[in-house]
């Protein structure tokens, strides 16, 4: 494994791949030999900093791939579809940030924490889940491991920034048009949120919006849906109930998640959060005595995932609530898909693969 | 009934005594002789306005009530528990805001379009519930009458108004300085949230703050207890189970709430929107094709408890998801409060107590 790589950003302009550039420059595991910027012709051209250097961002093609030994893809699920098999063929392996490939069968689901054995089997093509089911997964394993898990029943409190750049140019507007101008919230005006594929847009400034992604046929969001199948998918059991409630406030960056579980083996709460504590990327912060629990703005930044506000339910015996929080940028995405990135690495898992199971389109 | 009648506000200058004052001037139903408005010594002389009126405001005293008939409270715990039981000896009906008198056997806790019924045996001190407890009520209650209720587990999205009138300018000042000075959230200085009466205060802007009130010995708060607490209460059945996580996010006006429930007959899922749509004080907001579901935004400055993202659970056959949204202020106190004294006097209940069963301190 003495070798060093060529590590290509699709989407090097955008709020993620913004910070997969600086991941990959904190990367201690990782030899990196060439950082690749790519973006739609748009974006090319513009120059960006890797380790203090110029990278000029060149266009992305299907012929961008010949020296790509990795490729982190976050430009959106259409981009993912039509370029990373064409990065795959050219003998790159891919891990996607979209919600392109999660639930293709030839693709493994990956949290590098929970499931990296998941890795072994890849066939070119790793996903990244998405940032509210990431972090959701790193509080449960450690207590799915020591008393099994039966369902989940989540309310998330979503940061802006995962609807992109332009979501949080909207969400300071909109404040600032209230702090500033007192306009009444009601009387905003927005065009990105809740969701910019969506017909109508709402005010995020003073507002709680029960919509992230379009609504699906039973009346559940995609991002709810995600969740739902996400989690049967990294945990391997399909048993596992979950139903969630995805609902963006105005935060920038740090997703909070109200979890509440039952658990099939009745769980000492004292036993769950020393669990917790020592699961790796985990960060136990529950002290109710001197207010101690995790916070949107003390995760930002951060590359772990913060637990606290841990309770068993007043009356069900098996079931526990929990505060979980984390930097939907970071370990909600980017960290992650670099994470996977090293994991494969280690694992000595980056090399070409011998037949194409994605189709060219 | 043709009597009309002195209400007194305790409270008068602060967040909800004002809603209180603007209630009393909207309602059609209750016959008011005289508004007399009631502070601490510090509020005294202020002049606010009553139907256009000048009215001087008094200091509280133990003698203040000789002239009232109906007297609303919302100046603190402390201050209903040493001035209520006066104003009852005095011979006055007190509706209290503050939690001081929920749990007390000897006072009804009431949602006129829940339990007004409850009135009917009043000995003097009425409470109005918890902000947060009384829309979950009002959309609860009709699915309840028809289905019955086993379980509640509810997140709350929390108004920062609920913590009073320097709460909201500490929010203001706080997204000032990020959004004009580029202050870093987490740089913040607070001093009153999540709770003025707590050792330790954190920012609000850009945040989630999973802390209302102060904690109790379960490592639930007091907020979180109060929820299930007088839900009991109001519902009259203590075999109902409910565990709330109350979260504080930086919206002025309107609470919002993920209330799931279990239910003990399963239920179609279109009966429960019609329920909820022809019940008093609740309004159906519920198109998911038309992204239509309800918003604190649009909530505020509004009477009625707004309903929407009603669907059943993916895997439990009587489990229901909702999004619940109430003006805080309002619903949640000062109009809930007023239609109290309304229902007081539709039913012939705005009466001296006989015999004083509440302790003067």
């Amino acid at each position: 494994m003495s070798k060093s790589y060529t590590v290509a950003v699709v989407g090097a302009t955008g709020a993620v791949g913004t910070q997969m550039i600086k991941m990959l420059e904190e990367s201690t595991i990782l030899p990196i030999k060439k950082v690749k910027l790519l973006s739609s012709i748009r974006s090319a051209g513009k120059v960006l900093q890797y380790k203090g250097q110029d990278v000029v961002v060149e266009e992305l093609t299907e012929d961008s791939f010949g020296d790509v030994d990795i490729a982190l893809f976050s430009a959106g699920g259409s981009v993912s579809a039509k370029y990373a098999p064409y990065a795959v063929k050219s003998g790159a392996v891919v891990v996607d940030n979209t919600s392109h490939f999660r639930m293709n069968e030839n693709a493994p689901l990956v949290v590098p924490e929970v499931n990296a054995h998941a890795l072994d089997s890849h066939k070119g093509i790793i996903a990244c889940p998405n940032c509210s089911t990431i972090q959701m997964m790193v509080a449960l394993e450690p207590i799915r491991r020591d008393y099994g898990l039966k369902r989940i029943i989540v309310s998330t409190y979503q940061a802006v920034s995962g609807a992109g750049a332009k979501a949080i140019q909207e969400t300071m507007d909109q404040l600032g048009q209230v702090v500033n101008d007192g306009v009444n919230p009601a009387d905003l005006k927005a065009e990105i949120l809740p969701c910019s594929g969506d017909k109508k847009h709402y005010p995020i400034a003073f507002n709680a919006l029960p919509q992230i992604d379009v609504f699906t046929d039973n009346d559940y969001t995609y991002e709810e849906m995600k969740m739902t199948n996400e989690t049967k998918k990294i945990m391997e059991d399909a048993s596992i109930q979950v139903s969630a409630t995805c609902v963006r406030i105005p935060v920038i960056t740090g997703h909070s998640e109200s979890v509440y579980i039952e658990t099939e083996k009745v769980a000492d709460i004292e036993d769950v959060k020393e669990a917790i504590g020592s699961f790796p990327g985990a960060v136990l912060e529950d002290d109710t005595n001197n207010q101690i629990y995790p916070q949107a703005v003390n995760a930002a930044g951060k590359k772990e995932t913060f637990v606290g506000r841990l309770r068993k339910d007043l009356d069900v015996e098996n079931g526990i609530h929990m505060w979980v929080v984390s930097d939907n940028l970071l370990k909600g995405a980017a960290w992650n898909s670099v994470q996977i990135a090293e994991t494969l690495y280690e694992r000595d898992l980056v090399r070409a693969t011998e037949e194409l199971v994605f189709d060219l389109i």
